[in-house]
């Protein structure tokens, strides 16, 4: 399979084969797919780096509530009900946005993960995908550390070998206070065992509550704690990082720890205060962007999400210098596509890398002017700009057209309607 | 001209008689234009409250930059090079932005008035339309206070006389730092003179600069030396309001002035603090939206400045509870709308208010699934969401198509590469 992206207004023609990019700024050669991209910018395909995507379903339900009501009033007696089916429908629904609004990539902690593999599969993009791991308090499914683990061998090993290589296989500890100091140090020697060292995806710091108890707890700091207990390497992303103190910094750094910053969740939930994205930049730590799950944002637009990061920062430093739309759109793109390993150079537009790749109309009013291209998709435009979506080599939307939409969009409102009138 | 919403997803049949909702629920009449509104919901126009539209053509020309830089080495420049076409062209290009995002009405202030006012003529939205008004620091088009006063007259005369009604005369005094105290005082009365008590667009306290010089200059807040010079009415719409003090609060609310809230450009800018929302609002002070202008948004998206203004105002709070889906809502809607005067009912569909209407497209992902329709919008969904925009009984889009948009983008493009490249 072939495709070339005749006369992008960036590259000039740029020739794909099977899932990668074999040639940029090329003559016109003849292709299995002619996509005429005058008037249209190639980018890299967004990268979501922190999601719980079928939690579409609850996108609206319960907003503008106070942190324990929405999680233990709405949002948990919903989640204890769920379904495959429910997730598979709901993750579609997720992947049908993101290829709408330019998202290729995403990693994603769900309940029913291999529900969750079988629709990112079906829809053609690409996931890192964990199942939520819960020992503490009575949570884990069946209040066995044991069962709990076997279980994870069982689906990592699946999904390692049940699906394509667009589905990434991760472990998905939920946090520092739902999973035990004996689990966390086992799924840290798991994924260390794993060829390729599995990725770990984990939340950090989100509250400063977590960060208070942890304290009282243990003596230390989150980052701390889980420095001390071996957590920490390469293959950790690290969703939130909200509550950070210097020291911690040092150590993300130190460990090459991933961190996936979630502006929109971060301000809907009212977590105290913004993360120090300065200093973690000072610090040579790679920073990401991710939506949070649509319960919490309420979209999975990619853009959305990085203008708020870069204004965010702004308002927090007092400075309209910091985090420019250039840094923004690395986040949402080869610092994403490097710490979900998509391979080298993914995330950027270059020969021998990934066809993870987005054409933007640029015949829109929120693209015109055309004074500078970051600017204009960061500043100003949503995912709605975007009018083709490739990934690993296909043609996942091309005018803004994806195959069988109508359907997913059906299917996951009569899930979600039987899914909150269930008993 | 008559038009029915067949089937509206929240209304039934809706029936539009001239520029007026002649009746909500009704039966299938026959009219002159019937659009079938099914998988629809009808809400509102948006009503962009503060903004400088022709500024279109400086998005993403400088950003990132500290503010004085900004201003003073890349956008004034600029602007004093602009002409009327410039003006004509880059409105034109704002209003095609404002109504494939929803908005239906603004409130401008900007240099070549007449150009604005002639190209909202032409697209058919609906705008409070003032000149920049400036006469401290010889900034002043000739130097002469009486002479600018004169122009205004003129001005303000000819926006009466010769355009339609959906072009609202205003009077536009930059600042308190910008005109002098005797040309606001000219300004206040010229405007209760007029028939209606004429709108006045003015900043205020957007930085805490402004508020130091003028304390330091007059002993009194922004806020307090208005009201002390007799400027202040239920005429005045006051951008920004950042920096209040309680007693400033209490003065806004005694003389019903209208507040306009930026708080993407205010981010962007980084004004260094949130507007005091909780204690506006429980002063009882009608708090409206506006981006501002696209050099400082970009864009001139009012569903995601609403999304900017609910997360904002959670995060400043700390309480996710605060400024809710249902008041952003108000905000970009009716609180606009009774801002601008629009008339008795507007900005709600309600029988005999202005047909100033929007058809939302629910089978969209970002609309999937339908618990909540305002949290969809606000929280989730951007201005492409909208399928239809109504102004004033006309149909500007439909389908998302607006008519001779290419020949809008290739125009403002054109007049941008000649300004920029201007001697």
């Amino acid at each position: 399979m072939s495709i070339l992206l005749k006369s992008t207004e960036n590259y000039g023609n740029v020739y794909i084969e099977g899932g990668t990019i074999a040639e940029v700024g090329c003559a016109a050669y003849d292709a299995d797919t002619i996509i005429d991209a005058s008037n249209k910018a190639l980018v890299p395909g967004f990268v979501n780096m922190h999601t719980h995507a079928a939690m579409t379903l609850f996108r609206g339900y319960a907003d503008d509530l106070p942190l324990q009501t929405w999680l233990q009033d709405h949002i948990w007696p919903l989640e204890a009900k769920l379904t495959e089916e429910d997730v598979y429908w709901g993750t579609k629904l997720a992947c049908l946005e993101m290829i709408r609004s330019g998202t290729t990539a995403f990693n994603d902690m769900y309940w029913h993960a291999l529900a969750s593999a079988r629709a990112v599969e079906d829809m053609g993009v690409r996931a890192a995908i964990s199942n939520v791991f819960i020992d503490v308090a009575g949570e884990s499914d069946d209040g066995s550390d044991e069962a709990v683990r076997k279980k994870n061998r069982k689906l990592t090993g699946q999904l390692n070998k049940d699906y394509s290589d667009r589905i990434i296989p991760a472990l998905g500890p939920h946090a520092i206070y739902t999973v035990s100091e004996e689990s966390l140090r086992w799924i840290a020697e798991f994924a260390r065992e794993q060829s390729g060292d599995m990725l770990i995806h984990i939340h950090v710091s989100e509250t400063e509550q977590e960060v208070n108890d942890c304290i009282k707890r243990t003596g230390m700091r989150p980052v701390e704690y889980l420095d001390h207990i071996g957590f920490l390497g390469p293959n950790v992303v690290a969703a939130h990082c909200v509550w950070l103190d210097d020291r911690e910094i040092a150590l993300l750094a130190r460990h090459d720890v991933k961190v996936a910053h979630n502006p929109v969740s971060n301000m809907k939930l009212a977590v105290g205060t913004t993360m120090r994205y300065p200093e973690l930049r000072a610090a040579g730590v790679n920073i990401s962007l991710g939506t949070d799950g649509c319960a919490s944002n309420n979209n999975l637009d990619m853009l959305e999400t990085a203008k708020f990061a870069s204004l965010a920062q702004k308002a927090a430093a007092n400075a309209p210098t910091v985090l420019t739309a250039d840094e923004s759109f690395a986040m949402v793109t080869r610092n994403g596509a490097d710490a979900l390993r998509i391979g080298s150079g993914a995330g950027s537009i270059s020969e021998g890398s990934a066809a993870d790749l987005l054409l933007i109309n640029l015949l829109l009013p929120e693209m015109t002017p055309f004074h500078n291209l970051n600017s204009n998709l960061i500043y100003s435009a949503h995912g709605s700009c975007v009018d083709t979506t490739i990934c690993d080599g296909v043609v996942l939307m091309h005018n803004r057209v994806v195959p069988g939409e109508t359907e997913i969009l059906r299917r996951a409102s009569e899930v979600t309607y039987d899914l909150v009138n269930r008993e």
